[in-house]
């Protein structure tokens, strides 16, 4: 494991209980090894080693980009799992918001907010039909966003680029701010909603880009057709989650078909904030989600991104690998 | 499927068996088509192609690669499971030579020779310890080859770039040819087995470069030690094999944790040639064998390449997918 440079205490922690771990497991110690650099030396020295046969990586998408192109131009290539970005689409629909607006939008802004916004499956924005009951779900989100704490963000460098995703968003002239501005504190990323139009979503494809922190842009949809287009152009995610009752479900299942092409895990009535490693958990999804939609990073799958199959044609028993014999 | 341009004939016969099983297991029409081009522009615009999300490939190793670069130039990238180039080791143990070095050469020489060599598991390489054992091995492979027939090769590019690894091979100072020229008559590969050194095979590594026919060249080891040092240069194969009795297990087993990084498809006592349909057959292998060595070509898990896991957290049964509801 390579540590993040940015917080070398914590992985440090991190590092010494995997360590107690594999020595209380009788592991063999050279399972688990923490490197640290100030950049992306140790990194890319060890994507580029020969001994190196697979690799996972949580980041950017261009760090991860980069990653992947190193990978590619090694005299053996090997597979990259780059996690990437994702803006984890919601989708409300009409009976859904009619009948209960106020706890999906305490829900909705609890899941924003946690940890500064900072999850990569953070709820980024929001797809619903406009009407009465999506502006009843932006003005009980508006008050929740307003109550909500600011908090201090990881790096001073997440700060900056949330402020500038936040400012970029602010300054669209089709998009709107949907509560009052508060001035900011020390590293602290305060939370941020705006909305648009489906016109204006579909075209500027911009308006998709991670903005990495407690900022979600709410797309008011005209129509169920205008609501189909935005998911037809969404990019992979690794979530999309739904929000319906009962009367939303004949239009919901005409949808799946294109959700299921969009993201590596599908929520009704929930937010992807929570991660369960689980045999049925996928944290993972097509790209730009990940480099490849065909793994995840949490769950019992996860080890598949780093096993290869072998078969053992005719060997005598006493040849074969342990618990095939 | 996009045929290759050097059989149109059989590929349609072929498609239209295909198409027949596809009408009679009342399956969507659509989810076979074949396509016919004269070159490479159909393969790339397939590949560049944004509703294309996955590829598999048969083919050399520079089509591999030019698959694989186009594929990952795409705006969102797909994985190429291209199948390249493999020569297939054939490892032969001190016992089993001495005990049966006859029944070995005749085997041996049939998976070299079927199909004019033009399989992508045929043995194009042996590894052997030198001394009277492999000399026997050797005198019976040159009676066997000189008694095989030649068979016509597939297309004359696929005879001319034959003709010329073999001789490449014949030209290199430090390899020998084990049986006498004979005159080729068309487009007939006859068959050719060369011999080298453990330490001139350590010091050229264009000596493992494939010649697709029916070559091979044998490479006597002066000892255990550089038996291994062989094993551990080789490139990444679909298969390889080993021909053992009981006294050679313990030097074998010695040999394959080795050998498990380096192939797919492990044998004891066979040829690679045959490829069985089964769940345990792995026709894959590191890098170059193939471009993804966690999958295989041939077998059940050969559906795994065209697959993404997806989690449905939380839908109402009605929403489900058929069989998960």
């Amino acid at each position: 494991v390579k540590a993040h440079p940015a917080h070398p205490g914590t992985s440090e922690l991190v590092g010494r209980a995997v360590q107690a771990a594999v020595s209380q497991m009788e592991l063999p110690e050279g399972v688990f090894s923490l490197l640290f650099d100030g950049g992306h030396d140790v990194g890319r020295a060890l994507v580029s080693n020969p001994h190196i046969h697979a690799v996972g990586f949580t980041g950017s998408r261009s760090g991860g980009r980069a990653l992947v192109k190193l990978a590619a131009e090694r005299p053996v290539p090997i597979p990259i799992h780059a996690e990437m970005s994702s803006i984890n689409p919601v989708l409300m629909f009409k009976a859904a918001l009619r009948n209960r607006h106020r706890d999906i939008a305490d829900r909705f802004v609890a899941a924003l907010t946690l940890g500064a916004g900072q999850f990569c499956t953070n709820p980024g924005l929001v797809l619903a039909m406009e009407g009465p009951e999506l502006d009843a779900f932006i003005t009980a989100t508006a008050e929740e966003v307003e109550r909500a704490p600011a908090s201090v963000m990881l790096t001073e460098s997440i700060f900056r680029s949330y402020c500038s995703g936040v400012e970029r968003l602010g300054q669209h002239p089709q998009v709107e701010r949907v509560f009052g501005k508060r001035s900011s504190q020390g590293l602290s990323g305060l939370p941020s909603v705006f909305s648009t139009t489906a016109e204006a979503f579909l075209s500027d494809v911009a308006l998709q880009e991670e903005v990495f922190g407690a900022s979600a842009l709410v797309v008011r949809c005209e129509s169920n057709a205008a609501l189909r287009s935005c998911v037809d152009v969404l990019e992979g995610q690794l979530t999309i989650s739904m929000h319906m009752d009962a009367e939303d479900h004949a239009f919901a299942s005409t949808l799946l078909p294109s959700l299921e092409e969009k993201a590596g895990r599908l929520l009704v009535n929930g937010f992807g904030t929570g991660v369960e490693v689980s045999p049925a958990m996928v944290h993972g999804g097509p790209y730009p989600a990940t480099s490849d939609g065909r793994s995840t990073s949490v769950g019992t799958m996860a080890i598949d991104r780093f096993l290869r199959p072998i078969c053992y044609q005719d060997f005598p028993g006493e040849l074969l690998p342990e618990g095939l014999g």
